[in-house]
């Protein structure tokens, strides 16, 4: 494969360190990947130097200007115009890459994205994403998590779509059953908006495998492949599921740490420590695509590290690999013939065997 | 202390079995309450031989008619004038207990105890807490988690003052620190109530503690004492936050169970799992009042055991205990009579030393 990357160096809690370091690790796993690096080159070349980032396989492009995490969205598109972010964006539009990863202000990132890249025909809202993991090592994918605080009923059943496309086709799941995420399991349970949603969902015959109502404590079990949500709750209910992961192991930690013997029994249980950790661990399941966009945009973590941002660049190569971008379109438009066809309905996905 | 309980035997995945076996346990714990028992007395007879009841400490109120999981809660305030959970907490409202506690449907539960208890003066809509456990061993509270889908900023204020008082006095934080549950830190975040939300709490002279924006990642971190969040978010939030320990636990037991060489290592590493489970296990930490009434009436999870549902009863022995209510009756009293001479102000809580 041919990837070429293009990377804002400059979003991010620890950027430009944390990001050159994520490079440095991508270009490790995947020895055929370009990165185009947006951002000031006097901070970038050092780190280069110091994390020994092979210099041929990048390219840096200077830019002074920079999108602050307390940058509103609005004044992000308005002014800004030579800012790493923008620039990393347009390089996907441009054709000069192939995808986009940036760790910083996800406001201003998603709005320059739409902007820049445009939504998907049919899509009225992009939606974050992100790949979960569950009990039974299968992934599953929430959305939206953030982009969209309030939805309606339509930009549900669209996420449904799109999300059902991606765990299809990236996930490996051949027929992703999708929940939608509420506050019970029975049908009375919710607001409007959700209960529209449910009956959308439910009559439709393009979702294969609606599975009705999913509460928080179903987010990591893997009851389904998909799990829909506005981005209001699904943010907080992602943050808390990775809070969760965070703190059980700070307290697991300093248990462990207590005395000669607990540090002993550690070293004792320690490869079953780390498997719970490379299952569960946020940094290791970073890297939230942007669904329903001409083109592939990816979001990390802005306090995420080299690691975690190695994981982000590992998500935007699966994507451009799989060419999800492409499936995501013809579903919509095999929706839309269909919907010509016979009549409103909310949602076609094309099924198909796995490659 | 000579406390009566009323408990609704007939509410829960598994009642009456669970209810009776987690009477049991509180009985060995608490070994001057005394219980009323609501429910089917040909059911309940065989539980009390069963798990060994001390029958000098309890009483038997028969009736046959249960509110189901699926029923609406209008439809339960209509119907079922003599169900276990309406005369468990009709005998609150008599006097003859001090506390009810049900594990049997939150909608139809909440609304009969604001029908039979009436909420307090000041209060438009109760709320469900429940105190949550965090890394640094303080308790935390989160309200609402359900009984509200959606909410006003005034709702959500109410409930920050309500959730202050329960801080201090039941969960002994002097000067609760409080924090509103968003998708980010920044003050551009979040939809218009919880911006409008947040200019009152912070502009209050009563909100003594006001931290701004918490997320999802702080909920079990302990970095605010009071979690302020509407019905949808809050319910979603925790059910994620115990399904996480849920999933990661029997992730550990699946691994530590896998060869000889591993369960050895299990048993070595017992003692800090087990530390790690009285932390954050649901079970231990079940039982969340609904704040804001005339009466203290507490709800378990249906889907708990006997010991979890012993938990939900220790809950309510604390609350009767503190006296709760009357404190939260007390803020608001003083609340009015500031807002009536110093005109409009938000909250306002008494800080009083702990006793």
């Amino acid at each position: 494969m041919n990837i070429k990357l293009a990377i804002d160096a400059m979003g991010g809690d620890d950027a430009p360190d944390m990001i050159i370091g994520g490079v440095g690790l991508a270009q490790k796993k995947y020895p055929s990947v370009f990165f185009l690096i947006f951002g000031d080159e006097a901070q970038i070349r050092p780190l280069i130097v110091k994390y020994k980032l092979d210099q041929a396989r990048l390219r840096i492009i200077h830019t002074n200007e920079v999108i602050t995490g307390d940058m509103k969205p609005s004044a992000a598109l308005r002014g800004s115009k030579s800012s790493s972010m923008r620039l990393a964006i347009e390089a996907v539009a441009d054709g000069q890459a192939d995808a986009v990863v940036s760790a910083g202000n996800t406001g201003a990132y998603m709005a320059l994205s739409k902007i820049i890249l445009k939504p998907l025909a049919g899509i009225d809202r992009p939606a974050i994403a992100a790949s979960i993991p569950t009990l039974l090592g299968k992934r599953g994918v929430m959305l939206d998590l953030g982009a969209n605080v309030e939805c309606s009923a339509e930009n549900l059943v669209q996420f449904a779509m799109m999300g059902q496309v991606f765990s299809q086709q990236v996930l490996g799941n051949t027929v992703p059953s999708v929940g939608l995420l509420n506050i019970g399991a029975e049908d009375l349970k919710g607001n409007a908006i959700i209960k529209e949603t449910h009956a959308l969902l439910k009559e439709s015959r393009w979702v294969s495998n609606f599975q009705g109502f999913v509460e928080g404590t179903d987010v990591l079990t893997g009851k389904v492949d998909v799990i829909v949500t506005d981005g209001f709750t699904g943010n907080v209910s992602l943050k808390t599921a990775e809070g969760s992961f965070t703190i059980f192991k700070q307290f697991l930690m300093a248990n462990f740490g207590r005395n000669w013997w607990t540090r002993l029994t550690y070293l004792l249980a320690r490869p079953v420590l780390k498997a719970f950790s490379a299952q569960f661990d946020p940094r290791q399941n970073n890297g939230a695509p942007f669904l329903g966009l001409n083109g592939i945009s990816v979001k990390s973590h802005g306090g995420t590290d080299a690691i975690g941002f190695s994981y982000a660049i590992a998500v935007a190569i699966d994507m451009v690999d799989r060419d999800v971008n492409k499936l995501i379109r013809e579903g919509l438009e095999q929706w839309h013939a269909d919907m010509g066809s016979r009549g409103q309905d909310a949602v076609v996905v094309p099924l198909r065997a796995q490659g």
